[in-house]
């Protein structure tokens, strides 16, 4: 039986949250790494042929570049903070409203002023790299953006810069698979967004009560991560009381907690660009039985996959396959007789984005996970209309270490609380 | 010359935040109106020929199915709320995590249920409903997404979802053109919108003193909105001091506040799906005789603008083009010499999105604005390194009822503050 936490958590528990010092070792780590980045990307453009590469990601002009652009932004950003590398160059597209931020982030960039004139400007760009061939990030630039450059430089070709797909799944972007395998101050950062996240939930708990309601309790955690360390959020928080708890993915409303029932918390931080994401379902008042039992059973596949891993770390390898490491949990949930009740996979990876490899489900590509890495565990069990369970924390593996860790501290003992 | 205030602003200036009533009312106002806007794509999609149409914005998805996914969330939702219509058909795809929550928000939809597999899904779905050729939402949809259901389906022919375009333009997407023409209940969101932006701008003011930073007000300023009657941010709260100011998509950061200098305000809320969009310029302590002289130039572009239109709308129409409501503005900017210094559109639309349909801008469609509409106005000028103003107002035009409004009620005159 799992045990019930006899204490309830507070911030002092955590590690501290990031300093001014750890900000600016991360910021001179990423300046110190971005060369080795662009060799890597170079080397596969090299081998695929392709003169240049044009990027359009966000997260990836971030990685090689260093410019920030907020989430969302670009949405109304146009062409600026979309890039393109070549053997020697290093451009990054921008219009008035963006070159003097460029100018700043992207230091190590060559600025083209790009306005709505991209397809006219397209064939000047690539003449003068001299490419013949171009990889784009085909999962990410839309179809009609594809067909315009095709259309204004009929003789170069577009290739996606994509490693070729297995067993009929798409295959993985360029950067996306070496932003899989992660430095150490990447590690660091979602280490600290965890911290900061672990914190504010345990500041959290004396304020959740019967009657409080789950947008307010969700408003409450963003405003004590934001004011407790984060830039910023991961993603919206979720906040979801009793039968909604059995929404993998739902929203906070105006339901009020209720004695007796579940509250599901799934939240994540935002470090110096990276992310975190922890789910944690407390019990508000005394558990029920059956809820207990679909806790301890999550809990239990959660670990499950968890000590698999550990297992193969510490043996030195090799690893499990996303594939493997979903179905360490996922057969102890259809063992209990709720494999219909996990819809989602087991886990993904998380750095810039929320979401990114690897990924730990049934259908995640059969290769060995990578290392060093960093993904969730989170299997759940959704009972419609009743009841659900989901818990997820970050664990960190690097194979030659032979290390594991989990980065999300906050504890998974059931926890009650307002009772 | 320009009038400085001499009374500062309260929220109770303004009206009153949207009410329980209010929001009843939009939810039954778009129920309504579903049926209409569906009937608009399907005669779109027969005048192509296009038996289907496949979308994947998320804004489409709230607009024709009521399916509310939350900003960003499109990143992490895979196929889910992506959608296919046909000539009787309303499908909404969702995985496990999301079908709950789609049989509650979109009821008249069916649910498809699709996981990583759309590629081999495919096939299936379009010979459902008997489709040879499908329209797509080409400028959302990643060329590599085309690509595999183009593979998948081969006999099934994708079409851009588009109007062809003009003088070597992109085309409107079908339902972007349709969601520039405004339904009075989707006006009064962005007005309240705007009304909670009024207010909570007003409420910032006694916080706006020298020391405290650009990154403290614009947080200020979120939880105020956030706390005010708004569902959310439109998008993150730009704060910028001083030379700051000069960025027009800039960041707050740790500068603190200087008197003597400029501050701009950059944000907008979220009410029910809509969103509004204002700038202000204030200035801390006595303004410099030089910046009161360039606000007065912005001012008085705004103003052209502005006047411009309402005279058209005064008149009966014809509008003026997009082109020549911003000429209005940079008109006046460019006598003064400073148009150089005004890089960017006077403004765009505005809705489910931030950025959307008409654009006024020196690039844009040369056909007269759309009615009922609402639109920003929102010229500025840059000094780089120095100083920047920008002045930014919602104005909702109907040419057929005569009417021209300004949604943003803040006023426009100098405002001083922290003195």
């Amino acid at each position: 039986m799992i045990e019930r936490l006899n204490h309830r958590p507070v911030p002092g528990d955590f590690a501290a949250i990031p300093s001014a010092a750890d900000r600016a070792r991360w910021t001179e780590a990423d300046r110190a790494a971005r060369p080795a980045r662009l060799a890597r990307l170079r080397a596969r453009m090299a081998a695929a042929g392709a003169g240049a590469y044009l990027g359009v990601r966000p997260e990836h002009s971030r990685y090689l570049t260093g410019l920030v652009l907020g989430d969302g932004e670009e949405k109304v950003a146009g062409y600026s903070g979309w890039f393109v590398i070549g053997p020697d160059d290093l451009i990054v597209f921008a219009d008035s409203r963006y070159t003097l931020q460029v100018g700043r982030e992207a230091p190590d960039a060559r600025i083209e002023q790009v306005y709505g004139d991209l397809k006219e400007r397209w064939p000047e760009i690539v003449a003068a790299l001299g490419a013949r061939r171009v990889a784009v990030e085909a999962s990410h630039l839309s179809h009609a953006a594809w067909s315009d450059l095709a259309e204004s430089a009929p003789d170069t070709e577009l290739v996606a810069a994509a490693d070729p797909g297995q067993d009929g799944r798409p295959g993985s972007g360029w950067i996306e698979a070496d932003r899989a395998t992660k430095e150490p101050a990447e590690l660091e950062r979602v280490a600290a967004a965890c911290t900061v996240a672990d914190r504010a939930l345990a500041a959290l708990l004396p304020e959740i009560r019967p009657g409080v309601t789950e947008a307010e309790l969700a408003w409450r955690l963003e405003v004590l991560i934001r004011t407790g360390g984060a830039d910023g959020l991961a993603f919206d928080v979720a906040c979801l009381a009793g039968p909604e708890a059995a929404l993998p993915h739902g929203s906070p409303g105006d339901r009020p907690v209720q004695s007796g029932a579940v509250l599901l918390f799934d939240f994540g931080a935002q470090v110096a660009g990276y992310r975190s994401d922890m789910t944690r379902t407390l019990f508000v008042g005394e558990p029920a039985a059956r809820d207990l039992e679909i806790y301890e059973l999550v809990h239990r596949a959660q670990s499950a996959s968890i000590e698999g891993i550990a297992a193969a770390v510490a043996a030195g390898g090799p690893l499990p396959t996303g594939p493997e490491a979903d179905a360490l949990a996922r057969d102890v949930i259809a063992a209990a007789g709720h494999g219909d009740h996990f819809g989602h996979g087991t886990g993904h990876g998380i750095g810039l984005a929320t979401h990114e490899l690897p990924s730990l489900g049934r259908r995640a590509a059969r290769t060995i996970l990578p290392s060093p890495t960093v993904f969730s565990v989170e299997p759940g069990v959704y009972l419609d209309g009743v009841m659900g369970v989901r818990i997820e924390d970050l664990v960190s593996v690097d194979s030659a270490a032979r290390k594991l860790e989990i980065l999300t501290c906050f504890p998974r003992e059931v926890v009650v609380v307002g009772g």
